[in-house]
């Protein structure tokens, strides 16, 4: 592991085609297999295998792989190779850029936890929408069986961690460093209650630092693992755009939660909402929708909220409407405002009347003013009017003069 | 006009078959032509003609045409026919529900006012955010030179008006009354203003209310009218979604702005945008990518910002991650963590010395502090630092632990 750096294609097709302990005994001897190197030519942009060979060797003269074993081990960690049992076969994906091993350090079982995973990652820099978002995905999907596999940075991947373990769910957190180098340092606290609950993993040995290069090709490992993956928040440049190409292109789900046009944190989501290469996601449930499996996960649809003029008839519709707010009319000239018979106005009149929609004046016909709000309907007969206007909390008081069309014109 | 209530197919295929006179004088007489009668019959719904015949009677018994051309014509307005010289043809797409005629009060020419123009359309209960939003996208697409055509209402429709004359530029509110009545009775002064720079315009007689009805009938107007509508905030029930059903049904463009999740006011937005109904509006140039002529009104595409960093080339880049930030490395244990020859690592060491971006101490090569926080790159040379460490207004401060990774890993 200490001979390339992570996510090294060309060590990853010797590795898969001789196996780890012939590659190793090669690079020792300097001497490439001959195959490998006719099969390497081939290759659209022939790599500079001399070179490549060269750091190799260096690297692995430098390397002490006991003491890497003996320090992941110490500090409580376990590491696994593709054929293991805890192995998440999902990663056979990547090809070549499989990683070599991985070092696992928590109580839950990797592969069983990522089974029905969803990866939440976004901006560091989050802003308070963004953080908040991010608990609230990681808490939702917590609680519904699904494990939350994240960064471990700071901002959207923190709080979904933390949302997730609320939800006292397993959560995974994919370091771009050593399993055993808390980065960053204000982290230590979470990492310790992640591998509690659920664990931390990196493909990097023990005690390797994280470099601008390893987050970018740890986010391909945040990609793979899960399902599909959600962007909470990111900048038009953000190395959450990063993890959502590489989830696009193993063709895992994609999703993106919107936000203010006037955040620049949201722009990278929109570009991806407006690019659609990623599926608007406005709550937990959205994202089971999304990744779930198909009769088993569904999502309740948003469906707007019944009102009691719903459950009236066309021709008695019409003649509600044709009824005056102010003044009165009489029953013909209703009839004719609504373009119904006179003998369909009358039995309309009659029965909204009775419900109490409108009521008789000596001017004729006008509206009740108790009925010209319109709030959610009760489970009720169609004819039967709220008792008395209480203020719906989920919408916004409309301008008083619009009282009469509110919810309906736009 | 008065005989049938605005929207009435029936009456669309009979005066399109007959023309209005005729149409006049077989509702006179009570006698509907026989081919149109078997011809209405073969509907896949056929309508019941003798009610529609009888309400038409009496409407137009009830109807006194000179009265309203007075009244209209008294107000300042114009009525306008299928043919006239400011007649907009896009509305003939409505088919049976074109109008029949449209009364037009103002001192722009109505057909092309509408020849490069964009429908905003929205909430009445807008936030703040919303009504930002759209005063915003009515100035861009003002100073466009587009026409933002909308319906006058509170919130959404009026930021939207307010906007466009903000801009110099004409618009184009379409009224569910009588282009003589004011509703809301609040946008008195905005009515005004709108009939000096642009036109105020209605398929309703003068005088007549708005009704429910007349309000979702009035949205395909808007939809008709335009190239495109663009959703600024709507609830999931919401007569913007309304005239939205009516945009892409029309085949035109649909665009819908993203907001907060945590908004119910956007939730009809993010609705759209999730059944991909909608394409994501971050901007007016958004939208004038969308509805524009390509290569005539492109939208430039946003881009990430370029860093210094971006200029180096890739072994270059390898060997400054390689640099610690602290202490000091030696040039070959900095060559064995690149993966590069220890000649290149010098090479690359050398130039990124001299160019500011790491410096020499006893203990060896480190990074110098001023270079680890990224900005905009200047349009100069490839190496060349920018000189003084200002903060950048579009970025908010990563967190202190993490400046040397700033905008790359999420």
């Amino acid at each position: 592991m200490r001979a390339c750096d992570v996510g090294d294609v060309i060590m990853g097709r010797l590795v898969a085609a001789y196996g780890a302990p012939q590659a190793v005994k090669a690079i020792r001897s300097r001497t490439l297999p001959p195959e490998f190197v006719a099969q390497e030519a081939q290759q659209e942009r022939p790599p500079d295998l001399t070179t490549r060979l060269h750091t190799w060797y260096a690297r692995l003269a430098a390397a002490n792989p006991a003491a890497d074993l003996a320090a992941g081990t110490g500090s409580g960690a376990r590491l696994i190779i593709p054929g293991d049992p805890e192995w998440p076969t999902q990663l056979d994906q990547l090809g070549p850029s499989r990683p070599l091993a991985l070092w696992v350090h928590g109580d839950a079982d990797l592969r069983f936890s990522c089974l029905k995973s969803v990866s939440i990652v976004g901006a560091r820099a989050a802003t308070p929408y963004g953080s908040h978002t991010a608990a609230e995905f990681g808490v939702g999907l917590g609680e519904s069986g699904w494990t939350v596999v994240s960064g471990g940075a700071f901002g959207v991947d923190g709080a979904a961690h933390r949302g997730a373990l609320a939800a006292g769910a397993p959560t995974v957190a994919v370091l771009a460093c050593g399993v055993d180098v808390c980065y960053p340092s204000n982290h230590e606290t979470l990492f310790a209650a992640i591998k509690e609950q659920g664990v931390v993993i990196s493909e990097c040995p023990p005690g390797v630092h994280p470099t601008r290069a390893r987050f970018l090709i740890r986010n391909r490992l945040i990609a793979a693992l899960s399902r599909g993956t959600v962007v909470v928040e990111a900048a038009i440049r953000s190395g959450a755009l990063n993890t959502a190409t590489h989830a696009l292109s193993l063709n895992r789900h994609l999703g993106a939660v919107p936000g203010p046009i006037t955040s620049s944190m949201s722009a990278g989501c929109h570009k991806l909402l407006r690019e659609r290469k990623a599926v608007c996601i406005t709550s937990p449930e959205d994202m089971i929708d999304l990744v779930g499996v198909m009769g088993e996960d569904l999502a309740p649809h948003v469906r707007a909220p019944a009102v009691p003029r719903d459950r009236l008839n066309e021709p008695t519709k019409k003649v509600l409407d044709a009824v005056p707010a102010r003044g009165g009319a009489g029953p013909a000239s209703i009839a004719v405002a609504a373009g119904v018979t006179l003998d369909a106005a009358l039995s309309a009149l009659g029965g909204l009347a009775a419900a109490g929609y409108i009521e008789r004046t000596p001017r004729g016909w006008r509206l009740r003013k108790q009925t010209t709000s319109y709030r959610k309907a009760p489970d009720t007969l169609a004819l039967q009017p709220p008792p008395t206007p209480e203020p719906d909390p989920t919408e916004l008081p409309p301008p008083p003069d619009d009282l009469l069309y509110a919810g309906y014109e736009g």
